[in-house]
């Protein structure tokens, strides 16, 4: 990696954790500056406007999203253990610390179309797609019911990451992470054959 | 109502309409100034700081929850058919335009230490514990099974409704509505003696 693509991963890793935290609309050029100690102008040398950053930032947390919890997942045997080190990567990515930065950008874009909002919804699409594949396998591999429905497993899925998510940042709540296995058993269980 | 009472009113809800659509973060007297038309010394006569408005912001938003979902919902008998009502009337609250201010203030307020994240907190508090406590009277009428247990049950029904907020307002999603529906009469399939 040259010293301007260090840079710019250093001032993306900052970025994404003033969006975990105070959102996109408390991350400007000005609080990045702040945070990553670099000049405004050495900051949009790098990106041109708040809307490229903004992108850039979705595009790298993205990255760094199927690195740390997808690829990883697909690793595994296909079927039940698939699945499992989906979850598992999944607590993982929302217990850092700020949470998980699509749902923070889902819930202040929702209502602010724009090119922002176009790549969380491509993301939470293509992450609800990742889940119902994996549990597809499940069904191949003759670990989930034939009749089992991939995708409402994934709507559920989501929901217990979504519950475990508040509980747990919001409230503290240190029952939330044995709330959610619980929940994920229970969700495997109704899945298998 | 007096006319001053009437103002207050008008003002908190397009205040709260401002949370839900661009956050805490994009809500001051400025914008609001400019959604309800009214002059800004006129709003800072009745809300000293921005702070007061965010609280009494959530205070509007808590009492029209209470009067939209919970107390509909008490009033209808005990067990399933409560919690039946507790589904419908939070799926019609999640679905208005904006959707669930409590929703988009958890996301933002989670890393912002005071009083507003602590209003937020002891809200989401209140929530889950009505929802056990419905659940609750599940077990007594006998609907439910004894062992059930009435957190577990909140928290995963939390979780469906976050997913059905996430589906629909974020992706759009037509089918996100029936998702919920199904995940729901699955979790009273479980809960049920």
């Amino acid at each position: 990696m040259s010293k301007g693509e260090a840079t710019r991963e250093t001032i993306l890793d900052a970025a994404g954790e003033l969006v975990r935290t105070v959102g996109f609309a408390g991350m400007s050029i000005g609080t990045l500056a702040t945070s990553t100690r670099l000049s405004k102008s050495g900051l949009y040398a790098h990106f041109k406007s708040k809307e490229t950053l903004q992108l850039e930032v979705l595009e790298h947390a993205k990255a760094r999203f199927l690195h740390e919890v997808v690829i990883p997942a697909v690793a595994a045997p296909r079927g039940e253990p698939r699945v499992r080190a989906m979850f598992e990567n999944k607590l993982r990515w929302n217990s850092q610390p700020g949470g998980c930065i699509f749902v923070a950008a889902a819930s202040e874009l929702d209502d602010q179309p724009g090119p922002a909002r176009d790549r969380v919804v491509r993301d939470q699409r293509d992450w609800l797609d990742s889940l119902a594949q994996v549990f597809g396998t499940g069904i191949t591999e003759g670990h989930f019911r034939a009749d089992a429905d991939p995708e409402q497993l994934a709507f559920e899925l989501d929901g217990v990451m979504l519950s475990y998510h508040h509980c747990k940042r919001l409230l503290g709540d240190g029952t939330a992470e044995s709330r959610a296995r619980t929940a994920f058993e229970s969700l495997l269980a109704r899945a298998r054959a």
